[in-house]
């Protein structure tokens, strides 16, 4: 299977060249780079000297391109908005694509109203949702993937069974979030200096982070094909999240509690049972025993999203905390994941379950 | 005004120390140390060589104590369960003490359940809970002040005038609260060793924390006094409170994100308003304007404590931001604007607010 | 005495605002920044807005300007290149120069080389090179001062004493320098970016720092001062350094070990006596007795110099340890301690000597 | 091949399992464990739940232990002076031992001297050192291999080939050596607290850490077999070493810059030569052209020292630059390399050359 990566010198797209450099199943055959075209990919990235494709030249992908023969996927880690302009023409060459961006994450009314642009006309919502989790039998056949955003994985994968067993509220859900400085991109700003984060927190985008719709939406989804109309009846609107994201002073990982009202209280092993049941067959999602929190440190170089779980009768609350690797599971693991069940290649494959730790 | 530091060479005790260092209406007379009992204050504490008390010599402060003639206040720094054991000869020897420990700030079913350990009879429950922000009449005249928790703090002044108001459902109250490693004190542990906290973020104590029931004491007490019986008549239970709390990687600072539901929808400003108002005259609580978020690097090193403030409309939520540096407006600063009260010395004197930045 | 700060949202001229801040007997009058031009100062500088000059707004110093009546003293935080430029201006208007940047501290040969530049011919070469511990009697009457590097204070503090005693082999001598990363200044670029900077180190500009020749201008200007004709038989060439800069994940702070080879075999105590001796009228230069390291959090947030020393037997070689904080004693504490030496002020006035610890 | 890991819970123990795990060739049938006895690896070590080896059970090595049937390797990674006693017990039982600990490293009077310990008679002496850049044709044949420390292999590979082309003199050769906290173990103790290390740096050891003499006679062997009489005669004695070690706020990563005086000038590319040639078959040592440097990140995570190289011709200094993993290279890695060597299963065989970045 011949693949290009599009945007693959920014932090997204570079772990996608690692992750797929070990592969003999698949073969990275161009690779493109507004920033860096005409150089080679071992001198801009010299930790990958030793790949298979250490000697390819960045290309420009700003002009109409041709790929080399054979090029079946395209992975593109372009920043949102820059997406929208590139996929019609990938399409148009029967390309397959796995867009990292938020470009075709949302449907019409949600992306105006967070990302602040119109809506492509030719491919907005023709895209399937990447998580694997809820849509692997879509993703199987898919031409154009919304590869989903990082807070948004950790949080999907954190409320879904509840949201879809109807345990809880879903018109309060509260979701604190904490991600490393990798979370921002490669681009030098001020909020990325060191001198800036280290021994800091501060929160952004409070309220306002454009992750909150695609959490609301997948949620949503996942309550209508769970549900069916017996939940509507009770809990009719599409769910709602408060979500405060804070920047964390380390350089990979997200942390997410969630805290969801529950509409009747529950033991804590009802809950660790309706987890592990919901997961068991999903080789990436850990769930912790009751009594076991997450660490960071311990999903770090891996596609694990880890889990725990705790119920709070005094509070009548349900807390859920989740932990990924966001340039794994939060973009370019999961692509891959995504590019393993396109392909049929074995949905774990190449994917690393052993932290750097 | 002369005084004695019990635990002096713990963080929080040796904070005070340095801030007390340049005072001139107070003398450090005496200092005591289990650990280092007979050593000096220089060898021990090299940061302190160039101060007036830097060559007195810790003593064992296990044995019955005399303490140098006009001794009038003790800060004692001792872990929980130690205090509880030294307040009686102190108190008894007339002396005024501030009590850094959770030994005296709960009643007697809140200390039970929480700290598993039985009720002193003597002088439980004869303690002036020391947050300046809501007691500061009653610690003017107190014999025995219980300093506050840093959680407790934090959560506290992000609360209190949301429930001074009535506005929000006390019964569910989220409180996702991270802390730097000083707060976990200067034993080495694993938990505080550099590797396995470094680049990491884990919850701990989850849904247990002794700090809990201190929060929950502090607002209902707020409320009571505030609302009287027209309140009650609403909301009539002691409010309850889940906290997670979380270690992050850096040295000093809590940051708490409180989630609490409204029970009817407001403006931003009047949050605002109502907040700017209740600490007008407050001079360590600064309300940041509407769209502006705390940071743990504003306060690290001062005894502020800085509060940003949000209403999701969408969720009828209003979310509270508060941070302040644990050792200082969390520990030693707090201890000391209440011994400036205390002393009628002015109760911001000596206090940093200009953060190390 | 009423003081201008141009460049003042650099680290280094903010550092000098915050440590004016408090003094009673300066007023800072003007501030000056190129990229904030017309906010406020507790706008863009939110840690100052309980200063004297909140209120002021930065001027804009490209254009020639006219400073308040009574201005005195500029301090001039710019990049190298653009001090140069406005050196003549501020100077023909009666106003004495405090200049942080590299412009003033060479001769012709040795700016040339090392900066790349053409020297300037109107004032280049009249500037007192503002190094307390060497220069204090010129510093008093100087009308612009050459306020040093960072790695050079550090490096020259280090070596002064041995090579002052002509005890050293001043041909090649090895200085291994690490610094955090606001040495590196605060425009964000790759090598400030927290995920590049964090849990790594790298060298830089190895063998070509431009405060390689400030060191060995420094040291030749020690030797001949106090040697005269005897040593210059013996030694006759200015000292070399060979500098290997590092770059620190910290914040603030540097850590010099430096390497001399010994003409002649010492004892450790010899050597402490040495330097003691030496550097016994200076209020900022703290030498740890033989067996003690010093540490950079002990100088983080002062104006010391920290200065650790050991005498290798086996290779007849000194190793000098110094640390000091690279944007207090390395930037603007040096220039406050050289404004309070030409304002008779008293040396030390305003300039701390606790760490933030 | 049938392997059993003895101290496995210590920082290098765990890593050799980590990097044991995928292998097919070999087999963790055991696992020791003073501190965990009793346990399972997964309980223990969850970052290992997914291995072979998950279920063994941790014994208790200090009774007389009897291996699994075929065993054939023990790796031994205790602290100094445990390893000692056990070895014997080993060897005696016909199994081969890759030593971690400095016990078997040196000769008796070295290890006295800088030890403080008494030689053993039995097997000290017996032990091939486990550096494969030198000694790759005795280690196939070992029955006990001291696996060289982590500071000396750093340093061994940076002067190697300057010490055996006779280029420097050897008599004054300094090492500024850092280290992360990793490198202190695991034990918790006031030098490895979050708040002592965390933005700071120190030195320790000042001139007496126990890994100079294993340099020096790594260099002295180096020299006497590529020489030979010759240069003995002009450079007669044993290398000498003076090397500074210092804790850097990193978990994993050794940097050394090491100061050798030329006897004669030579060019950049000269020596770049002389070092491509010395490691070309090498599968772990990367030299890099001249004008870049090593960084730590590039190589945490894998087994590769990455070495930089400059001639500074103002002092006839070459400054060597070396990075490795001590974890990897400097201790579990380089086991693994020997095990590869003894057992003749590739040298480079399961060991990661692809940094964690």
């Amino acid at each position: 299977m011949r693949i290009a990566v599009i945007g693959a010198t920014g932090y997204s797209g570079t772990e996608a060249l690692r992750l797929l450099a070990p592969r003999t199943d698949l073969e990275v055959v161009w690779v493109g780079s507004h920033t860096q075209a005409g150089k080679t990919v071992k001198t801009v990235l010299p930790q990958l000297q030793n790949t298979t494709f250490s000697e390819l030249i960045f290309a420009d992908y700003t002009n109409p391109t041709v790929f080399p023969e054979g090029t079946e996927v395209v992975l593109l880690a372009l920043p949102h908005g820059e997406a929208l302009q590139i996929v019609p023409q990938l399409v148009e060459q029967d390309l397959r694509v796995i867009d990292f961006s938020g470009d075709f994450r949302l449907d019409k009314t949600a992306y105006e109203k967070w990302y602040g642009r119109p809506w492509d006309t030719l491919y907005s919502g023709q895209a399937v949702y990447g998580l694997p989790e809820l849509n692997k039998k879509w993703i199987k056949d898919a031409t154009l993937i919304a590869n989903p955003g990082c807070y948004a994985t950790t949080a999907a994968l954190a409320l879904l069974p509840l949201v879809e067993a109807g345990w809880i509220d879903c018109s309060r859900i509260m979701i604190d979030a904490k991600s490393g400085v990798s979370g921002a991109g490669k681009a030098p700003t001020t909020g990325t200096h060191f001198v800036e984060v280290q021994e800091s927190l501060r929160a952004y985008k409070v309220g306002t982070h454009q992750h909150t719709p695609e959490i609301e939406q997948t949620l949503h989804e996942a309550r209508r094909r769970w549900q069916g109309e017996e939940q509507n009846a009770r809990d009719s609107e599409r769910p709602t999240v408060l979500m405060t994201t804070q920047l964390l002073p380390i350089r990979r990982g997200i942390y997410v509690t969630a805290y969801a009202l529950l509409h009747e209280d529950i033991e804590q092993e009802e809950l660790y049972t309706l987890y592990t049941k919901r997961y068991e067959q999903e080789p990436f999602v850990q769930v912790l025993p009751i009594g076991q929190v997450p660490e960071i440190r311990y999903v770090v170089g891996t596609n694990l999203c880890q889990i725990g779980l705790h119920v709070d009768h005094r509070t009548r609350t349900v807390l859920v905390m989740a932990t990924l690797d966001n340039l794994i599971k939060g973009a370019a693991g999961q692509a891959i994941q995504n590019l393993n069940i396109m392909g049929d290649l074995g949905e774990a494959t190449g994917l690393p379950i052993d932290p750097w730790f």
